[in-house]
């Protein structure tokens, strides 16, 4: 089986990490490929960046699927220009806070984002109503730590930690999703961070790994996204691109 | 006031005809303005296409603000980019399926879309499902008819009337939108149909001009969207745009 | 065009203030007029006083149509007669808190109202019951004054200033509805006081002038309420009235 | 226990109808007074004659207080005034509608209301979004028989049973509400009559009886509606009450 | 007419003591008889519990019926067997916690559960979400005491007031449901104490006394549950039961 | 990796025809074992069954557990002691109807649900209520033939086709949920028989098999149910167990 996974930005740098870290949980019958893309913005934090970052994700969806591709996870926590590709291809295209969201919901009562990037706060409100899920959405939080002081990832992981035992304390969150795919390697940390205050039995979901998951569990019974949902968009020639 | 129309579309041609319908329908205190997309889709009836057009759709209402214009009408039923433009501007962005929406939940129990672009039927659930205004939308209805074959007027008019009229009495609809700001102008025939077939007081709305107008009010007033939902994105270099 | 305000009180004073008010945000080519009610109570701050008002409001409304007005406001949060006035008149009947919910959805995720009328908080849920925005609505904050100081304008403004930015610092409001048609000159100066805390970007709504606003949209567009939401009352002979 | 019944219209002829009917089914124990209003419509099928019933409807609920009933029924499925006469008074106010849709959605996934006032079918609607049951409210049906034709008990008969058991086999319902009060004694016959064409077990609600019944269990346990819902009203003097 | 209580577990020793309990708030022409398991758990504290009671209780509320019993009430806050029984008898079987779900949304804006088991809070939210009612669900409070010391009652009873404030204040509860069957004669000095807090107006509703007296008014007026919603079970034969 | 399939019935034959279907799907990786109840109903096609079926159940789970399975699949379309299991183990476990209404909101606007068992018709409408998710159910459709007749396949089969197209065409379904565990198998014929009708992309779910996939994938993540949503039960000694 080959799982293609998209970096939706100009990140080739990206590339080996994300294949090294998709790489060790996938299955061994699992060929995992890395394409970041070829122009786009540098970073997506924010629904403007996931815009500009939509189009070159979906023609990197549609160059998977014409590869010989079984499925695609989009490695982003925006979704970006996955509900557009699946108009496009008829592989399986993971989005991993739609993912994430959905299996959240099958986890436990309630449950609450936890991210590093302060700015995808509004985005997670945001996907909760695309999906139709805000009432199980408990609450998101942010780390409330400026971008450029993400580097010092011992206080980021404090803070994740801080928040993800507020959410539950005081949110009533029963399930936690880590809120970004690009720091996913700290789900493990912000687990144990929280069971060491006491916090046992709440599930902290990776969305990048669970999204490869259920892109297996997807592509071994030949399931995918409906046509009616997404159906083949309208032929009509396009200029510029 | 000065207000800007975006066809989210390289369609240069379709320029003159939008100025002219919108210029009619606007205050005599409202100057308008039409531009298209130097680059994108020649036409957009899909969330692929939506895709495709939002980038440039989003530039042109950056541009819009820097000449100083009030507020931004994105001029098609995907409102492609318009939650990713208000991060970027401060002056209100009006899409108009996120607009009749809303306001066809001022004005009755349930509403219907109508929409003689058979590929958005599915783009209309997606609107409901964002707005959390699905209990409100009573169905969605397209006219049956190849996209090759749109050019009939007649025959598009006569199908649209007998969705309207069935959505009314069949499905429950109290207020009809009308699926498309392209064909705006057959707008009134709709209503004028549906009234001689006994359906009298129901709300037909033209989306695009209703977002003209609630454009007007909002700039009248100073009001714009949440930069608590839709923040100034981090900013971070991009490449390739 | 002819906006009739009707004031849902017997409060003939209130008149000149109201039409001072309303005239003032109104466009040039409208036509403002006023008119109280002959009886009915002195103040509306509970569905109970709502009930007492809503016969002579429907009355004043239907006397406003019968007179050529274009379209009518009733100047009064709890929206009293509103939906039954739409039942014996054909123009659009705007009630304050009913189209203020529903713009205050269009702006941002979810919206809190803050109003200087304590008795007037259960009936903000009130209304978001019959709107169906439920849970878009963050939070209702009064400011807990008895009505007896809310002559002490300068204390009612500090809460209010403290009760949005509450809202929006702890209840995640992302826009603030002003709870109240009579102190809504209050607005700006609320608005002004939560950026004072560094609160920017956040819409605060004065739902006395919205309506107007929506009002004269609605009337160049030739839109109402559903006849199918609220059809002609089946006619019988009505005692004592 | 002393029960009010009160007819929301000028129709002292029907009191001795309803004091017969309510009697019937209430306790031994169960003192039944029924009376109408010295002025109002007489007659309410619409929110507009709803609206001009609520003042009336109110006093006589505040006078049955006074006078040491224990609970009030308003005999009418518009609730004309009930919301209102709740604030002014501590016992229970039960309106048949209101309490029907909440009973129903105890016994079964969905139900519908079948009236013989066809007027009254968007107030159904209404009362489904306020009491926030939407979601299992399968459908709401009308006899489609003119107001003058309703003299014809016959046909009206034959048409309830007709459209109760469409909106069984059709619309989903598992139970059936008798939409009226005035026609209340039609409900088992309709319960025969669906029986008959084989729909067994589906419970049809009388709402003027178990607002009784409901009524006579609230006073028994000493249960009332909340005053943090109701609180009482705001007391300015009242011109013209 | 004569009502049965289930207690769902083997606790004989509690019969008596619900005898009296249920005998005292019922009316006099009813008889209530009372019934434990001869097999199952001693208590029901966890879905798990209920689970292995539901048996048995399906079993008791089948023989209540045999022996002409005219409703069942199920003396648990989980409901266990509540819904599977309703599939093979004719007679309401009433479920505290659902009753008392509905008829508190019928009492006001939004209500709480305040427990003195504190292993049922998320149980509670399960109730919420199969009757729909989550919006109007405030919250679920327990009193943070250990079951083993759930026998100082006094120190029970200050915790419940404590959290019935709390959920009033804080959560925005408008009525109070008391979590519990077995220690529901508490109620009346909850409600006490929280009206000593100056909390009045606050409808607290005992589950127990509650569902009897809506088994009461079923029974008067030949109400049950829908056959539609819970059909006979398909026959085959069981083996091992 | 091990995973246990629990066939809630006394069912032993069926035990070598679930190993077969199972392990066929299964990853090479993954041992199947599958045991069914020594005591319980023969069949579970009702609440009422799942009710006797759930004590051994969870009991079989439990047992699954000490003995080192990783997850365990209850195959039955009731989920029967499902969630009651999760509060006494740690490992995974799935209900198909849970599981598969979760993923099929994954993959479409909404879905339909296909049954054999006419009896489970109103379980389905029971399962979207718990699971929150009754808006994205489009229908449910039961084959309307005795349970007697079900052994002719090919009638069973051609009209589980023609109800899934019905729910296509009419009811407005994207997904189709094939409602049965034990006739499974027949999931393949049914999308081919509704693509010979032309309906084409529509995702067609087996809940056994999707069960099994989401299995693999949540023990090769560590991901489990929620201990605040699953609380390990109270401990008291238990009678007759």
């Amino acid at each position: 089986m080959k799982i293609r996974v998209i970096i939706p930005a100009v990140a080739k740098h990206f590339e080996p990490v994300a294949l090294d870290y998709y790489s060790r949980a996938a299955r061994s019958d699992v060929e995992i490929s890395v394409v970041s893309l070829a122009e786009g913005p540098s970073f997506v934090g924010s629904l403007y960046q996931a815009a500009l970052a939509a189009p070159g994700t979906v023609s990197r969806i549609a160059e998977a699927e014409r590869e010989g591709v079984d499925a695609v996870i989009c490695d982003c926590m925006t979704d970006p220009g996955v509900e557009a590709a699946r108009e496009v291809v008829s592989i399986p295209v993971l989005g991993p806070a739609e993912t994430s969201f959905h299996i959240a919901a099958m986890l436990g009562h309630r449950f609450s984002v936890v991210t590093p990037i302060d700015s995808l706060v509004p985005v997670f409100h945001h996907h909760a109503r695309r999906t139709g899920l805000q009432r199980q959405l408990a609450s998101v939080r942010g780390v409330n730590i400026p971008s450029s002081e993400l580097g010092n990832e011992e206080r980021v992981l404090q803070s994740l930690i801080h928040q993800a035992a507020t959410a539950i304390r005081d949110d009533g969150a029963h399930v936690i999703i880590f809120g970004s795919t690009g720091m996913a390697r700290l789900t493990a940390s912000v687990k144990q961070g929280i069971e060491r205050e006491g916090l046992r039995g709440v599930p902290v979901i990776d969305p990048a790994i669970l999204s490869l998951k259920i892109a297996e569990a997807f592509v071994d019974i030949g399931l995918s996204h409906s046509k009616r949902t997404y159906p083949t968009p309208p032929e009509k020639e396009i200029a510029g691109y």
